[in-house]
């Protein structure tokens, strides 16, 4: 093909993947939902090129699948099964543009990881708070076209939140470049919100300026067991009364969730020598040097009258960083620790935090009345109304086939409750593949006509990231 | 006019206004700058009444025009001259529709006024932390529509960053309805932040759910004298790096604005018995109950580092409430004290943070060589890197001929070196009428034309606010 020799000549011959052995990596999702199949895999080197590779692919009226560290939960980077779609791999785009310690902003290439990123901003003695487990691998650009939400998003909001600028390419070359990371800019419509969490199918994000923080001095984080779900969110109210918006992490485990990964992790001590029914994660940043010596002496000042209200039935601080990090591994394990018994049917919902427990006990009576030997693993970012409901096959049949035979109806019920409460089927996780006909179901009429309208305006050719979303 | 008549039918007759005298005051804007003519103004009592009113609008293809608090600076609210548009007022949609103190959020109709919803948070024991000096009578939605800024978006962003959801109107009727309150949902594209800073040319926000905060257990205020611009600027990133991320304001006033002011207010005493060249207001919030009497002392440990390093010359701490608010009238009664000497040729320029200091230097230099008994008001948010940077007339000549002889001039010398230097001409007050030019001279390009296909695409007829901000 004429494009393809273009291309080569363009990012040079070993830029252009042809071969499948090549291509392969990337034309399977993390989770091994999709495989597809690409024409080709491009990786332009710099952003002037992947300008120059989108026009000619804008010329040539082939279709383009962006891709960055392929960690996403829905297939939204994956090419579909004709062959004849362009994957269009960042991981090349990796500079660190700029850090402004004064501005505290970081300005970064889409292929940079997170990891680096957060490396980045820690050498120049602020922090970047967004963080999930896959920060090693998955990339700024994905984490924008996906809006990623991670760990800290109680305090320092999702990956929009953190976005200052962005520089995208569009559908045909032409470039929106706005980096300069102004805190304040109200010259007409907002472009770079569309382009976060649009999943690559109006442009390609190629850079972004995005906020950093000062550095805490100190987290302090404790790991308590609590009466039930509802415990869990009067708790951090209570937490967040005392001690204010400081609070960066609140995050749950179910007792299943927490005996999986504790036969996962074999080497790290369990924080209680009996079991609980629900345990929450607590975590916040303390500034200043104003603490130090008393902060044990406060904080078990600060969780007495939860337990003397009987919320909370224990509790562990960290004492060293060590033990922070073990308590972390613990909540950072759950899907792992799922996998290792053979994978679940994953959910990503939300409801407002208020309804969080009567969420979760409706779901899992409604599931257990009609499954009474499924495997519930819920835990998740409940600060932000954000649970995990994930699902394990009763422990007697096999994961994969009972996925295929029951996933489709355990998902419906899940996604229904949800709804009902006026709740999200994707808090975090995005659409992509996996998700769109829920897309279609729940956000039906003029919210998704809206989407078309301006999916139509921005990408008339219909190029970007197809079947993706919408 | 039929569809006079159907308004009248639809929200009653009392609520169709068309005598001159009755619509008066809703075609000029809150500067004098514009004065407009209207069809007629109807004022919908309910949100299910205003979708029926654009529907009939759209119907009988009649140019649309809403109307809040008008307070705008740049005419976004004021009809055009043709008597052919018209004006629809959200005044009456002031229910506050939900508050909920678990998930800490607020739910208001869009005529609620500013000073209403931070009185339901503060009623609920939470903050609302959208703050300025109009809001006593500027609405939610109007807020919402222009992202209004104001005075604590160091810490808690702008009135985008504290919507969770939005109820929008669609040119054509439709309704776009999420109130939930979800903190994190990533389901296709964030149809709301479109509509955030749209200055209702692309529908008509009715009703949103905003984020709530914990009430800091106080505020400590500062009032310093620093050497010069670079000093605030730095001063801040001292003070963040020790009291982290809960500084909360970090106003500026040259000694102009100080001037004008203390000469407004002849009942507050000016902090400092003698005269320097640069002030800030900082301010932070405390959490907790961890500080109390030692604060003072902390406050002036804090200070001395700047001090000792000769960035800060002088500063007072407020030690009341009194003495807080003695402060921030000083600041906030800038745009007051201009107006009493005339008036000024304003400006809302950002630029990044550590480029402040050279933007004003540079614009002072360029203006005073080329008209040297101008008047510079510089003051504002500069810890967003947002200085209002205001020109008054010499003092000799009359300030309203004196605009409209070198307003054009002055305007695009400051604008000039905004631009060269990566900043905005716009940081807070929207397009409107005023800015329209501008945008179409400095957004030009890609932006602009992404602009205006998302506005043909939402409103393909061209109804909503014909001839704002595009």
């Amino acid at each position: 093909m004429r494009v393809l020799q273009d291309l080569a000549a363009l990012v040079g011959a070993a830029h252009v993947l042809g071969a499948e052995s090549q291509t392969d990596s990337y034309c399977v999702d993390e989770r091994a939902l999709y495989h597809g199949r690409a024409l080709a895999v491009v990786r332009p080197g710099t952003r002037q090129e992947l300008v120059r590779v989108m026009s000619l692919c804008h010329a040539a009226k082939l279709a383009m699948v962006p891709h960055g560290g392929n960690t996403g939960y829905c297939g939204g980077a994956t090419p579909d099964s004709s062959g004849s779609q362009l994957v269009i791999s960042l991981e090349r785009l990796d500079r660190i543009i700029a850090i402004d310690t004064v501005a505290a902003t970081l300005t970064v290439e889409a292929g940079v990881t997170l990891a680096d990123a957060q490396a980045a901003a820690t050498a120049a003695g602020l922090l970047l708070p967004l963080s999930m487990g896959s920060q090693g691998s998955c990339q700024i650009g994905g984490n924008l076209s996906t809006n990623a939400g991670g760990l800290a998003v109680l305090r320092y909001g999702t990956a929009r939140d953190l976005t200052l600028g962005l520089e995208v390419v569009l559908p045909d070359g032409r470039l929106l470049s706005q980096l300069q990371g102004l805190r304040k800019d109200n010259t007409g419509y907002d472009l770079k919100q569309l382009f976060i969490g649009a999943e690559g199918t109006l442009g390609i994000i190629s850079a972004a300026t995005l906020k950093l923080f000062p550095r805490p001095r100190a987290m302090q984080t404790v790991f308590a067991a609590v009466r039930d779900v509802g415990a869990a969110t009067t708790l951090l109210s209570h937490v967040r009364a005392q001690l204010g918006d400081n609070v960066t992490s609140c995050e749950y485990l179910s007792a299943n969730a927490m005996a999986q990964v504790a036969a996962l992790l074999t080497d790290v001590q369990r924080p209680f020598t009996v079991e609980y029914a629900h345990y929450v994660l607590l975590e916040w940043a303390e500034f200043g040097d104003r603490h130090g010596p008393s902060a044990a002496h406060d904080i078990e000042q600060l969780f007495s009258p939860p337990i003397a209200d009987g919320l909370v039935l224990d509790a562990v601080i960290a004492h060293s960083e060590k033990q922070r990090l073990a308590l972390w591994r613990l909540r950072e394990n759950v899907p792992a620790a799922e996998k290792a018994l053979g994978g679940s049917i994953k959910h990503d919902i939300s409801v407002p935090l208020g309804e969080v427990a009567e969420y979760v006990g409706r779901t899992s009576t409604q599931l257990l009345a009609r499954w009474p030997t499924l495997r519930l693993s819920v835990y998740g970012h409940i600060g932000d109304g954000n649970v995990h409901f994930n699902v394990l096959a009763p422990i007697e049949l096999d994961a994969a086939a009972f996925k295929r035979t029951h996933g489709a109806d355990i998902s419906a019920l899940v996604h229904e409750i949800a709804q009902t409460m006026g709740g999200s089927f994707s808090a975090e996780h995005g659409v992509g593949l996996l998700k769109r006909d829920l897309l279609a179901q729940y956000a039906g009429g003029p919210r998704l006509e809206a989407m078309r309208a301006i999916k139509d305006a921005l990408d008339p050719g219909g190029l970007m990231n197809p079947g993706k979303l919408l």
